[in-house]
């Protein structure tokens, strides 16, 4: 199970409706196949220069590739995303065995 | 209910004892009252500069204050994280009401 995330800023005013459009069409990433526990989340750390979060779980690296590269959301990026987004930052976790890192797992 | 997160690097060698101790160490934040969820991730995207996520969730701002001043917490920031972690990124997250912002929210 991996599960990506991306967190960003929009150009749009906070509370304007073109923001809620941006996040409304965003949410609809959610029904590419595949895509599993879809959340869309509102940043409250003042210590963390983002105000939004997309996060979502894919089986496997499969199925992470076959989201990226949907038309749906190869279009969402061209024509909604890159227009709109102020600035963001991606990030991909998994589960480390038992908890911890495996002593053989050396990068 | 509140996710909160922080994703670091740390100054210890990837895959060594140091880094495994430290992590163990970490994991034990878990035991701490009010905190529901916590995991411990490996972040595996080469956009992100953050190698290891802590990510656990507060039923609400209260239990995260309860957090925040516990003895546990602060004895780990203060003699473990800041002498062992060369970077990090906290943030935040809470749901939306109906999956997005209220017109009314304004910050």
């Amino acid at each position: 199970m991996i599960t990506h995330t991306v967190a960003f800023k929009l150009k749009h005013p906070a509370g304007s409706a073109a923001e809620r459009e941006f996040l409304a069409k965003g949410c609809r990433l959610a029904e590419i196949d595949g895509v599993e526990n879809f959340r869309c989340l509102r940043q409250i750390s003042q210590k963390n220069p983002y105000d939004f979060n997309f996060s979502m779980q894919f089986a496997d690296q499969s199925a992470y590739d076959h989201y990226n590269q949907h038309p749906d959301h190869q279009n969402f990026v061209q024509n909604v995303w890159l227009p709109e987004v102020a600035d963001f930052l991606e990030a991909d976790f998994v589960e480390m065995e038992n908890g911890l890192p495996s002593p053989a797992q050396e990068n």
